[in-house]
């Protein structure tokens, strides 16, 4: 709402900042450099930290709210605590690796950020293989901690509920990847940062926002994905049919609505489009 | 808390700020722009996605709580889930959408801003289209994907609680629409701007939160309108006459909620009507 | 965490900030000023939404989760939603008032300000009764909208809880105050203010968490007052004995609570009395 | 996210920023001065409000949930409640006690920043009694308000779950204490703070965030202690056989997890390592 009155003059304002150029589909440079092999490993831990947070979250729920072993129904964290727990971790890593990796932390952003082309293809690449090793060695860990636990309330894997059709739950984790990577375009818009720049340290918050929502929203349908790397970790220590059935849906969705996003904001809210076709006032 | 100090100098630091003129009622210039059909783009895919998730947690909500299908009375997120799931949709929304469109989202704060002249006529009427289209859109998209639910759930729609008079769901959607826009004119200020030149990034949160506030203390009463386009498209898609019988408390209260608004911070707080009376000791 | 390493050289960065000179008892100057009524305006209407939301909440919970009524125990936004509703509403009324009357909307913090002499007597004796009739103005419309449930749950108002004695709630009420105005004088030290020219805009948020905080710890023992005005307001529209009896003890342990914290903050962090003691190292 | 574009060319940018020189372990210049010993009070106080808030949360969570009592298994903050007390206090004490003390408020994180020579040894050690004494002190504190309370519901010590190995408890302590001080380390990075000056101000946020999601997911397992003060304090006061048994497991947890946090941080994000074995391109 702040911005509102200069919506109109935003074309005159085009010299406070200059949009990077397109990253290059292979950088050599940057694979020789120490801060490319850096970001990779902060990529594996954070991913590695988000599914054990999470999990164990999600685990240590059903554990405590189980029927058949005491009637204390209320005595876990809830299913908004489950929420809180996908958010705040976002909030808290993408904080934290932010100024080494980008804080992607997540497939669907990576390919996203990539489509906009501010990702070079073999850092895209680099980035979600880190994920999602990161997000199996996350999974394993709270398997290995309580492995009878872990296999009888389901690992954390994402799948469909009963009662909702593939395509519901396609649309959903679309809808819900769309959400997340809109709000990573707005809060790293290069415009933006040119005019708050303490935007970078603000970013995670809407961000990690933007998790909880989604969560809050899409559990009952599918336990909420918006995340292949978070799902395909925790099918692979999980390891049932059911998690590996659905798994499709939980790279095609979120990396249909990645790219969604991508377009939005760089053809329709960045108007790439319309300048391209000749709006050249503001440059004259 | 923190200028307490300096509140009695206030009037003679006028010169670190400047009231931008008042928008007029049609800006012929602003039809012209591709950044005012930008902006209603914008302002048309926020309202959905707004309305989809929240709605959408509504359902789910209700759908796990209800005693004939389970007797899992903890199992949804509550009704704090379904408060943060309004408050923060509406913090991460304004956040990506305050340098496009002023983030409005709802058609209460666009009349507030029309009436403070921050927005022009004809920009205030295509807004509130697109934030009544848009939500109409995003509650289709979940009547979609779970019918049954969204039928038998009462389908997000805003309606009089058992045992509340009129005037008391009249009152409490004034009174809530108050607190929001008092919160978005607090948050946009110039005056405070120019003070702070980051104020932009920060004001979502407390709007979130303004919004989040209001649910928690209303729902009970009349499910929490203080938006009419969320009103409206529930209204729109869930079809009922229940939800058709009260929908002109939902416009009516939170205008006048708004005007309320506009004129405290207008004439109160920024002391129009004394400067205009004569105060003039700081221009002089 | 932050600062950590120049702690030791804090003196010699002396010259970076300087302490406003202490509030008169009585300013005349601000008596003639417009600046002045409108900050009692801001703080009467402050502390009327802060009432009528909280309280709103307070009834809403009781009467869904009611076992009389209905059997949806968890039916309600629970007392983490309580304590979210007084938190979040300080969060927000304080960063909407800061720029107006340093927003206090609490005579505790009022009186810790003005042993501090932040404030003019004058200004903490109008604001305290601007900040009371908020308060019962707010309890008030609460009352209208539904008087059968305001009478029947309590009406908001704060009193020992069975089994706690005198001691131990006027204790809660101490320690609870003096973690929030030991909040509000960090927030707005001068000293950090000089270094970090936003702290101001960002003080609200670690204000409001503070009552968040307090009122989980305390609200089984007292309901939680650390706000004289709110337990005031509660008292004169509820109108019960048992309200009235307690009374004295949030008025005397929040007083009790913000002299403790003024004390500690001028006197040991501030170092108010080494330096008096002639620490004149850094003014050479 | 936002600075993933300048990742590749840190290394050019090696002159915004210097490393403060490494602390030395016994600092005589820092024991002559009061902000030292204002530091530890400072500390203490900290300490001691932490653990007095978010015990009487825990006591009151089970005094209110407790079946023998009464049959409202929700009437009580739940344990996401419990864990917002331990990661909202967090966020308040660090901010208010940041440009004190430095906010550690954990002798895990002292510990931490030990090894990465950002305190002095000596500072470490008064700051660690500090601490355990303040938990002890707010330990006792919450017992004198209602002893009978206090022993019968556990008196907030922590302890291993039944069904849970030792090593489980272990790692669960290592892992969620290297959570915390990898986000202690990536908020206080002075490189990040070159670039963002206000980074101080906001680093609060994650931090309570971090304490908070740690929480979320090994209150079931340990009851989460990653503070070896906030375990000593609760031991001390409750006194039972059972909360020193497993007392070892919340000093030796977060002293590894701390110290791994910090190797970390130093060594593979700051690539100490390969800036001592010679990456001199940017120096030259």
């Amino acid at each position: 709402m702040a911005k509102d009155i200069e919506v109109g003059g935003n074309e005159y304002a085009a010299k406070d900042y200059q949009d990077p150029p397109p990253a290059p589909l292979v950088d050599a440079e940057e694979l020789t450099q120490w801060s490319f092999y850096r970001a990779i490993i902060a990529e594996f831990i954070a991913t590695l930290l988000f599914l054990y947070i999470t999990v164990l979250t999600v685990i240590g729920y059903k554990s405590q709210t189980d029927p058949d072993k005491n009637s204390d129904a209320c005595g876990g964290v809830g299913i908004l605590g489950i929420a809180w727990a996908f958010g705040g971790m976002i909030f808290v890593l993408v904080y934290c690796t932010a100024g080494i990796s980008g804080g992607h932390i997540n497939p669907a952003v990576t390919f996203g950020l990539f489509l906009a082309r501010k990702v070079s293809l073999v850092r895209a690449i680099m980035y979600t293989v880190a994920q999602s090793l990161g997000a199996i060695c996350g999974c394993a860990l709270v398997k290995a901690f309580q492995e009878a636990h872990y296999v009888k309330y389901g690992g954390g894997a994402n799948g469909l509920s009963a009662g909702y059709s593939t395509g519901t739950g396609l649309a959903a984790e679309i809808i819900g990847t769309f959400v997340l990577v809109y709000t990573v375009f707005s809060a790293t818009d290069p415009k933006r940062n040119a005019r708050d720049s303490h935007v970078p340290v603000l970013a995670p918050l809407p961000i990690g926002f933007a998790v909880f929502m989604v969560h809050l929203a899409t559990i009952p349908i599918t336990g909420t994905g918006i995340n292949p790397a978070r799902s395909f970790g925790a099918a692979v220590i999980y390891g049932k049919d059911k998690a590996w059935d659905d798994q499709w849906i939980f790279w095609v969705g979120p990396f249909i609505g990645a790219a969604i996003a991508a377009f939005y904001h760089q053809y329709i809210l960045r108007a790439g489009a319309v300048k391209a076709l000749g709006s050249f006032r503001s440059s004259a």
